[in-house]
């Protein structure tokens, strides 16, 4: 089921926004003569460009630019290609006063042939490919300004990012928009707030670590709990280990000579460096090498909830999507040639089974195969490894996409994505083969040969970074978190202050049976108790009155649905209980 | 209930143990010419002395010196103190060539009074106080010998310091040695390594970061689901912060003031200072900070798993005891003045009932109060606070000794030692209530009356470092943990191959009710399969053999008893179920 049409699909998008993106840099610096264009590519979703211009553009800016683009489309222009010396795109640059494309200009090596694109009066120095003509162009919008460094560095001076979008016509560009207008009111970093979920402290903290509140607190406890109890199902063991080593360790793991850039500062202990982790796997195979291992033991599944620390440049921090410091929901595989097949089908079948159990169902597999020229482990390991991970994705029946050459330097790999409530796209977990750390760190096991041999090591994450996974699903689920997960399950409140003792003993009844319960005794109007409990997004909330308690019934209101006539409270416990279990494989394959 | 009897024993016995150092450094001197004193305290459970010798002292050694102890003992010496002047003392020393007492003479200010306590011809600047004779000690024996640097400096000196203890009968001194060579046997570093529980790498990530290896990650599991079950039933819940914060959170919490030597040097991350976490405090505070609280949300219960890291001096690093990085698990408490009495006795309650969970039954609580001269907070709060303790200390029914003056300069504490299976104290609980740290972050909640009130705060660890109490946990249990603790319930041995396919359906048997089984399929003799299971000490093992097979059967063997009659596997599996249930109050409390 190999299939390539999602990527031409996209191929297309891209060239359609990139034009898109050239008739807006044409449009603005007609509109803005002193403005001067930086650069502006395709983006998933939609394009930018980023312009160095005296004032910041606004609104009514963005209207003008949009009616100039209309005008230039209707022109039909086309768009030629051109090719110079890399000095004639100097001059021809200079000449403009165009110095960011100076600067592109004259950092390609001497000798290179640069192509130019042009439509109208506008150039532009890029490689395409582009549309034929600005007539092709059928739908678009631009949807936002933000300030940009040039080359993403804070260092050089600020720019102002134009975000637009296009697509093939009008009608997929308002299904677009639409979701954009649903996804802004279900931004996590709003929820986050409104459903004190968790916050960020930047001038306590520092930028990019979280702070998990009490009610976030208690859904990453469920979700770590199912995630213990899944992993445990599926014969794996549970370590833990420090967030800090020597460099020694990031050394011998090639860290320091490959990922230093991502790396916090060292700190010196007692005369030695010591750096906080950015990975797990190498504490894991210390673990592994402790002692002699024997085949009977393989194969190891090690998973670890580990909390990693990477550096990622300020002005990229988001909310819980990009992060400095996040929980991985790591494991690491340890086996023999001989248990690839099995160990693969089985990594594969969990990681669709947990993301399938936060309503995640609409998959695309990457699969990333050995590149062309630098890469570690014999040419026959590669064969096997690329050949049993192409069946295991073939067994899988899902739909996959080849990515020739697209693999580690040490192992191919299949990445997950997934597609969320709102159609947009998430990569998640990650399955990475790796021949490189198990000579590393010399590991062996005794075959039944009685000799030593090198064991293969997976490293696998299924959610990825647990702030991430936080934050999609508080998006996926615009807040409405399934009962199973949500902090409080049940909010209760009360008419007046005469049915706080019968509301007390219903939450005490929930809490026995381990539902979670908030209770409102609040002396406020019950319209307004009401309101707030539906601004919480609560699954349930039972209302308790006079009758409430003369009968000693509730009347349940679910979420989103109309309220319910009453039932005894011993009816509802047993629906809650039962509704609230995490999803088993009979729910997630029914 | 209040009392000081164990106090004014333990004034006895340190006492005795301070005058058998001094007969021990006599004896040394008087083997060993050559030798230099340096120091001679009692500590628990005994007492050392450091030496300046040019050869480390052997066993042999050992014997002499306890010979040469026991003439001086017979010759039933006077202890006598005299009162010199620090010149005076300085001139003595210098003339006898003993250059650490000149040290530590020189270092006491001028025109204090010192004393010094000869008997025969042995004499030492010290303290007092002493027996009246040396025939009053009845029982004493020198138990090791070690090295230790002047001063606990690592740039000083190694010195050789030897241990001995002493008790007021031989009988006492026999149950000491018999208690000692039975911790020998149960020494965590030692069963660390034979059960694979855990282990560290100081090469690689420097010393004092533990490993958890599958098996004791298993017990850590099943510790933290319970405790966090607990918590939640207990009204807690639970937050998750990072490891790192900025220096400015540091100095808002006074840490960078007061409690710099213990924390891990800063690391630079564009341009601001980071550093990790020594406690979780100023985090559970900010989260407070986030938004206006109202007296209706008191009082809050936050709890948290969280790592912290502290720097210890590599010398003094020892297994799972003393580590740099641990897990508290911690807590904090924000309620109102009315609130502290229930919430000091909730937290108090479910501390002994935690540490009750683990089969510690023996307690002494330690109330600390108001140091005499600097503290924080008005007299009437501290009172108040005192007062509270004091009354939740006499409502637990438990022994408690008063420290007075003990309390920390931020609030009174009470302190929890329990007594292990080997009769050793060890201080687990604390419960500190602190006036401080509500001012320095401007903590307020909303009243009744409709102004802002401080909140009061406690910080509690119930384990305190989950590192240090898997430690003594391995130790008080003797690695036999009970069943609901166990990283392995079940080991299930085959006499041969043929019976390979039922001992695999018995695992998943029991597998599927969660009970957790380890198969050794291993083509061994029997005995030689039996004798391994039993030094991994699990709670059961089930050999399967063509009788089990033929008949579907299991046969217990529970460990450290008899094997019992075979059983329908089904009856088993409810007895395991039935038997493996986490601690209860009604279990705790029967």
């Amino acid at each position: 089921m190999a299939s390539n049409k999602s990527s031409a699909e996209h191929d297309k998008l891209a060239t359609l926004r990139h034009s898109t993106s050239h008739v807006m840099a044409d449009a603005v610096t007609q509109l803005f003569p002193k403005a001067r264009v930086a650069i502006g590519p395709s983006i998933a979703n939609g394009f930018y460009y980023d312009f160095d211009v005296p004032e910041p553009f606004n609104d009514d800016d963005l209207e003008r630019i949009e009616e100039k683009m209309r005008e230039i489309i209707a022109q039909d222009l086309s768009f030629e290609r051109e090719e110079i010396t890399r000095d004639q795109a100097v001059s021809l640059f200079t000449e403009r006063g165009e110095r960011f494309k100076v600067e592109i200009a004259q950092n390609i090596p001497d000798g290179e042939v640069i192509s130019l694109y042009r439509h109208g009066e506008f150039t532009d120095l890029c490689a395409g490919p582009h549309l034929e003509q600005t007539g092709q162009i059928k739908a678009f919008k631009l949807t936002g300004v933000a300030g940009a460094y040039w080359r993403g560095n804070e260092q050089n001076p600020m720019l102002q990012r134009i975000y637009g979008t296009a697509f093939l016509n009008p009608k997929a560009l308002r299904v677009h928009l639409k979701m954009l207008e649903e996804a802004k009111k279900r931004d996590h970093r709003k929820l986050g707030v409104e459903l004190d979920l968790y916050s960020t402290s930047p001038d306590e903290i520092g930028g990019g670590l979280i702070l998990w509140h009490p009610k976030g607190g208690r859904i990453r406890t469920v979700l770590e709990d199912f995630w213990r109890r899944q992993h445990f199902a599926n014969g794996y063991d549970m370590v833990f280990t420090p967030h800090l080593a020597r460099d020694t360790l990031w050394h011998q793991s090639g860290h320091l000579a490959f990922y230093k850039e991502a790396m916090f500062a060292g700190m010196e202990v007692d005369g030695q460096q010591y750096l906080v982790k950015p990975m797990n796997c190498p504490y894991h195979i210390l673990i592994y090498g402790k002692r002699l291992r024997s085949y009977r033991e393989l194969p190891l599944r090690w998973a670890e909830m580990g909390t990693v620390y990477r550096y990622e440049r300020g002005g990229t921090l988001h909310g819980l999507f990009r992060v400095r410091g996040f929980t991985q929901d790591d494991a690491h595989l340890f086996f023999t040639p001989d248990q690839m097949a099995s160990e693969l089908d089985r990594v594969l079948d969990f990681s669709l089974f947990m993301l399938r159990s936060f309503g995640f169902e609409d998959f695309e597999l990457n699969f990333a195969t050995r590149p062309p020229e630098k890469y570690a482990g014999s040419d026959e390991l590669w064969e096997m490894a690329e050949k049993e991970l192409l069946a295991a994705l073939e067994r899988s029946g899902v739909n996959y996409v080849t990515d020739e050459g697209g693999g580690a330097f040490y192992g191919p790999k299949i990445d997950i994505k997934v597609s969320d409530s709102l159609g947009r796209q998430w990569q998640l977990s990650t399955i990475q083969l790796d021949f490189i750390q198990p000579e590393n760190f010399d590991l062996n096991y005794v075959g039944a040969d009685n000799t030593r041999h090198r064991p293969i090591m997976v490293h696998r994450a299924l959610l990825g970074s647990l702030e991430r996974f936080f934050g999609i699903l508080i998006e996926h689920y615009a807040g409405k978190f399934p009962l199973w997960l949500a902090p409080v399950q049940v909010k209760i409140l009360t008419v007046g202050d005469r049915h706080d003792t019968f509301a007390r003993e219903v939450s005490r009844q929930l809490r026995a049976h381990d539902i979670r319960t908030e209770l409102d005794l609040r002396n406020e109007k019950l319209g307004f108790k009401i309101r707030e409990g539906q601004l919480e997004k609560h699954p349930y909330m039972l209302v308790l009155g006079d009758r409430e308690v003369e009968e000693q019934t509730v009347a349940p209101r679910p979420r989103d649905s109309k309220p319910e006539g009453a039932v005894p409270l011993s009816d509802f416990i047993e629906r809650v209980v039962r509704e609230a279990q995490p999803p088993s494989r009979d729910d997630v394959y029914p």
